[in-house]
């Protein structure tokens, strides 16, 4: 039996039944409906992302929306593996399940939906390693589920725009993925969004050298991020409840706060700028300081971002990317460069996407280490700011479709057919009004779709062959050959 | 928190304990990772379909995968309440439920996956009806998902294509949803299609007129769909199993085998051949006998269906269309019109999709009935047969990428990044070598992601401002000026 076939007979012969029974007709919780205004913005973003990628060279990939449990469980820490939807078991194996008395969560589950698209990906290296280029650059574009509280701006179905370039170590990766996001934004009409940079293995030699524990890394980065939202005391006081060192909190803090506070930055939004601000980095940093000196993550660190800078310096319009020491990002399993791309202006300033270079991760299903960098842009962030500040294009809506075909009656509703006919195979796009009501009706109800021209082909343009075009903005109605519609409608489209 | 940030340190941080607990890396039972190859053959199939929906005038909808299990349960009959997917309750509701000993099935779930597109199209014009304009054309390609037992070319997450107008009763509708899905198949490549139609009023007077009870009506449908490939005794003799009244079961099979017979089945796939072939119907189905004159199902039947092909005679090519009286297609919901799309040849014969009108069904969730009709297309069963038929262009893979630019050496990266840039600037796509390899290696890369040019910026081209373009389908290679390199690929493209 086929998938196409399954459809029938599926529907119970008794509908009235089920209209009792179903009352609620919302999306489930943290779900959306999108109706085809939404539908038309998510994917003129969507179309632009893909355009961007796959002029750098990126190819497609999509994964299945379930996975195995065992995929995907101990992947995302204890939080994640609370807020993954998991399936549950079907047909005997769950017969049995449920006829136990101590049967488990994990007992009952053994299919998951997709948590992001990093894991998976990880997983489809491994599986087709033979059938991949030895560079994989892929882009994915596709939901992610995951059983967060609802809130403004958070959903439990959305979408992740994933790009990552496997295979090599060198910078110019970084630079190149750095370069293809910002001409994503670019492309959308972002004017604010800046790239922070930052490199782990700059935050691990500092945490060395200010005598953190290595227990205590996750912890001290995570508040240190936080500097500018909660302040010096704030970071303290957080540190101090995490149970940090309190001598190093304190130290580090001072470091943090006075020698690379956000006024003394190092930026760099211009191209070819890049090696005085490299040299800003260094005298920043005061590497003088007796303990940064000769410290190997240190210097490693800073040299690579070194030559990510140099790299983008040769860009004709360099990316607006900004040094930012402070900038931590699940340093879990980041090993390298660091990215945030921010918006920084008005209401809506924040973070819209992020990534990094991972070289471990990739791995952990396979036998050896694959280097990895990836960017990851956040969807709905975006297409919530581009609504709010008015950025999508106005022919989204009206160019949907050219012109409405009325139908004069019920005799010669075929020959609106044929008109119809006629002008799509000019290229046209063509909204038959579908029976046969009052002339009047139906062009109300094209004003209503936002149609700009109607076509009226009564009994006199059928036996003169000419057809009665209105123009729906200027309101202006003339009648023409029926040959010349096309070419008229086309020339002030 | 945004979605964007709680992606960070999600990751735990001994990668080296994931690789060991995770050895099984291929996809979920049932379910299918896409290479890029694949994408871009389902992304030109679904941009067709959407192309030539959108020249119609239906408009994009999408809707959640997940729904509440309330919406779906008791919609698909027993069949399909076992093969949907449902997702186990969470947090305090789900151990609330463990401690019980009694817990069934149902009180474990309060989701499901979606499991067609017509549910929650019903679901939708319930829920936002004022919004909505009066005659809603929707297309939307989703995947749904279904735990049947995995097969050849049968998955457990798998696309449908749909396509419905709603809210008008007149069968320009019907005449109309045929050309777009006919345009379909054309733009496609496909020669050999059929779209088979019949008339549940035609069926339903039929099974009235051959006396047999209500209750009977779907098993006699079912079963006579299948003389084709059963034969007359193959279906004598499931109705039989089926308690089937005996006469009526010899009469209806003679009627059917003799009376409409696959030789003498009407068809019309001219244009302007509708007036005969309507006639044809009439002949064919020997409506003199005395049960069938003033049955007026049957009349109203054959009317409708009568006007339909006179709508479809208009056309300048008229649809592929044949009239099957034996036509069956889950009879349960639909109530007027049905379809059936068949490729008529070779290896590949069969369904492809189907549809109908289904003046019930959309009212299911809300007060009032609202008239509808609607087409699938079968997805994977397209892309299965354009495959097996080497239906799919060939540019497809070949013009992902115009150009590979090498990178000479380190120094000089940033160089290479910038002649990229200068030729995406000019619209090309470029692949950068991500890494200062040999330059054979390089080539051969090149080779193996099959592009047709190769750019080497080396020291004596970057001194005279210059490239050396290689073709790698002629093996020519030439020194060019720098700023002419975007027209010469151009041009060959």
């Amino acid at each position: 039996m086929e998938n196409i076939s399954s459809a029938k007979s599926v529907y119970p012969v008794n509908l009235f039944e089920i209209r009792l029974m179903t009352t609620n007709t919302n999306p489930a919780r943290g779900m959306r409906d999108f109706l085809p205004d939404a539908v038309r913005k998510r994917n003129y973003v969507i179309g632009i992302i893909r355009e961007v990628y796959e002029k750098y060279g990126f190819e497609p990939l999509e994964t299945p929306s379930i996975e195995n449990l065992s995929t995907l469980t101990n992947k995302y820490g204890e939080e994640g593996d609370q807020l993954m939807f998991k399936i549950l078991k079907r047909g005997q194996k769950l017969e049995k399940q449920l006829k136990r008395e101590d049967a488990k969560e994990n007992d009952l589950t053994d299919l998951a939906l997709r948590y992001d698209l990093t894991v998976p990906l990880a997983r489809v290296i491994a599986n087709y390693r033979h059938e991949l280029p030895r560079f994989f650059k892929r882009y994915q574009i596709q939901p992610v589920w995951r059983a967060d509280r609802p809130a403004k701006g958070r959903y439990r179905e959305f979408y992740q725009c994933d790009v990552d370039a496997i295979g090599s170590k060198s910078m110019l990766v970084e630079a190149e993925l750095i370069s293809a996001v910002s001409e994503i934004l670019e492309r959308l009409g972002f004017k604010d969004f800046a790239i922070r940079i930052n490199h782990r293995e700059i935050l691990i030699g500092l945490l060395k050298a200010f005598n953190f524990t290595t227990e205590k890394y996750a912890d001290v980065l995570t508040s240190l991020d936080k500097l500018d939202k909660i302040g010096v005391d704030g970071v303290r006081d957080e540190l101090q409840e995490r149970e940090v060192d309190q001598q190093a909190s304190k130290d580090i803090i001072k470091y943090f706060d006075i020698m690379v506070g956000p006024e003394k930055l190092p930026r760099m939004p211009g191209s070819h700028r890049a090696e005085p601000n490299v040299r800003k980095i260094h005298n920043g940093m005061q590497l003088t300081h007796a303990s940064l000196k000769s410290n190997d993550q240190l210097t490693r660190g800073i040299s690579e971002l070194e030559k990510i800078v140099e790299l983008l310096g040769y860009e004709k319009d360099s990316p607006p990317t900004e040094i930012d020491l402070r900038l931590a990002r699940g340093l879990s399993y980041y090993t390298g460069a660091i990215f945030e791309i921010v918006l920084t202006k008005g209401d809506f300033a924040g973070s819209i996407g992020g990534g990094g270079r991972y070289d471990g991760l990739i791995g952990m299903f396979g036998k050896e280490e694959v280097p990895a960098v990836g960017f990851s842009l956040g969807l709905e962030r975006i297409l919530y700011v581009m609504e709010e500040r008015g950025m999508f294009p106005d022919n989204l809506r009206t160019n949907l479709v050219d012109v409405l075909v009325t139908v004069w009656n019920e005799e010669s509703a075929g020959e609106s057919l044929k008109l119809a006919n006629e002008l799509r195979q000019n290229g046209l796009r063509v909204f038959v009004y579908p029976q046969a009501d009052k002339l009047g009706k139906q062009f109300k109800y094209a004003d209503q779709i936002n149609v700009e021209y109607v076509c009226v082909l009564g009994d006199n343009e059928l036996a003169e062959n000419t057809v009665s075009l209105k123009n729906m903005k200027t309101g202006e109605q003339e009648t023409i050959a029926r040959e010349e519609v096309s070419e008229k409608i086309k020339i002030t489209r």
